[in-house]
């Protein structure tokens, strides 16, 4: 039998699963990625997480892996936010490691690039998926491929959408990200309450800690408190506006929008998003795109993996 | 002697030339559109400009064209602003009648494909073109090839930089264009006039009529005129906004500035506009993109659809 494995390299843990050359799931692994003890534990541990997978069974074809961070030439980690590598060649080692062929890429392309390879939409040319979690990501296919433009592209969270708004992590101001992701929705929150606004908000607040979750946001939201609804309603129009943005640019086929909080709440803010967005789009070009819920949650990562690699080797 | 045909046809005049096979113009010719006679006459005044251009001596290996509105499978002309073209399929018309391979594109995306395969920049995989005239159109090149999506992608004068801002005439609001176009620059001239602003832009727009010429708005900036100085530096701060967001977002190697704006003072504009991207990129992504001005003026529309049926035919 013959199979592929697809790596998922967190901040903080490392997800792994050898796919049969179906794409079924034949055995999967997690562990902590332990970045904190330095690149040399982090790299034991993707070594620990592909040991345990491979099978004698089973002739591994190739690996596929996405890692946060700027990726170069589907081989080299230029720098990642949270895990200690700088300009570290992860192709080098692992296919020597291994003896086979071995791709790389960020972490939210792969993501996508898994959501929008099992998509319902089996004819889409050109997508953009955007996720909304502790940041705002994004990612780009077109003509069926992942786009990385010079190995940055996708930076949809930064695409400013009130120019002299809210700061932003980036260094940035008015930037999506500190409207619509969960660190922005925090903020406005906090800053709310300090007002002197009542909400339930501030309960879960202190049960979440560093980040609320999204299955608070969901409670609150679904509560009717008004902040809540509020400040949801306040990332959702600014989701709307770059999606319009984004439509009369690229003018896509589908839209994948994922992230923590569109798997909880999804269903509800995605008639608000595309309401902003037909606000702003060139008449006709929203007509033609479908706008999608990500469906794989966090198995995204390692079946995206497993497509890229998969199409590496039949492009060969 | 074999050689290509170039066309541009625009909403006033449709402009030609005759090629060799090394992109040298042999021979010229510009005739009115007359898109208020009607369809017929339209493709009557194109067939006397290529008619005219024909040469015993030399073979016609195919014939390329840019034409404003949807264009689609570089064949039909689905909807035009300003010639009433439906649903028009123009390539079977001219590759019945000149038997001949024909390829058609939109007016902006040519001039692009133009300027950028004749950029000083010969290693340029992705790029955007940006084009400050009457409106504020765009382009986009990925992977060397023109990106259309569904057949309207580049309309980067209707990203939203202002999401409650100044109504555009596309039923938007806070659009680039709505700013940084000659149209949204005059609304705002006019609208301050009105209010009782002193600028010599009075005489020039009384004299220009209908919109403001390029050279008018320079004069005046020129003579650092006060009203004009604050429209075009809020014209510049609206298109660095735009440029950090496309930065960002799809991480290009070049971006070309041009159209009429830019083509009289983009030397002085461009510094603005950069100023303001770098307020707006993620660090890094700027320093891998070079700004241009474009430079074969109106000859681009008619150089780009030589380059468009010339790698067509290499690609076959």
């Amino acid at each position: 039998m013959k199979g592929y494995i697809g790596l998922d390299i967190g901040g903080t843990k490392i997800l792994g699963a050898l796919f049969d050359k179906n794409g079924k799931v034949i055995k999967r692994k997690k562990k902590k990625t332990k970045a904190n003890e330095g690149i040399d534990k982090v790299k034991e541990q993707i070594f620990k997480v592909v040991g345990s997978l491979i099978d004698d069974d089973i002739e591994i074809l190739g690996i596929g892996a996405g890692s946060p961070g700027i990726i170069k030439d589907e081989a080299i980690i230029t720098f990642s936010p949270n895990i200690p590598f700088r300009d570290f060649n992860l192709k080098k080692i692992m296919e020597e490691k291994y003896n086979t062929k071995f791709v790389l890429g960020n972490d939210v392309n792969i993501g996508t690039y898994g959501e929008w390879k099992e998509s319902g939409k089996k004819d889409s040319q050109n997508a953009i998926g955007i996720f909304v979690g502790t940041g705002v990501g994004g990612a780009i296919i077109i003509d069926r491929k992942l786009y990385t433009g010079k190995g940055g592209a996708g930076e949809i969270g930064h695409m400013v959408v009130n120019p002299e708004g809210a700061f932003c992590g980036c260094h940035g101001k008015g930037c999506l990200e500190a409207y619509s992701s969960k660190t922005g929705i925090q903020k406005e929150i906090i800053e709310q309450i300090k007002k002197g606004r009542k909400t339930a908000l501030k309960e879960y607040l202190e049960e979440d800690g560093d980040i609320i979750k999204s299955s608070s946001l969901e409670k609150a939201y679904e509560d009717k408190d008004e902040l809540c609804v509020e400040v949801i309603d306040r990332a959702c129009y600014y989701l709307g506006i770059a999606t319009g943005s984004l439509i009369n640019i690229l003018n896509p086929d589908l839209i994948i929008f994922g992230g923590g909080i569109m798997e909880s709440m999804g269903k509800e803010l995605l008639p608000l998003i595309e309401k902003e967005a037909r606000r702003h789009t060139m008449p006709g070009l929203l007509d033609s795109v479908d706008f999608e819920l990500s469906h794989l949650s966090d198995d995204a990562g390692i079946i995206g993996a497993y497509h890229l690699i998969k199409d590496a080797l039949d492009e060969d």
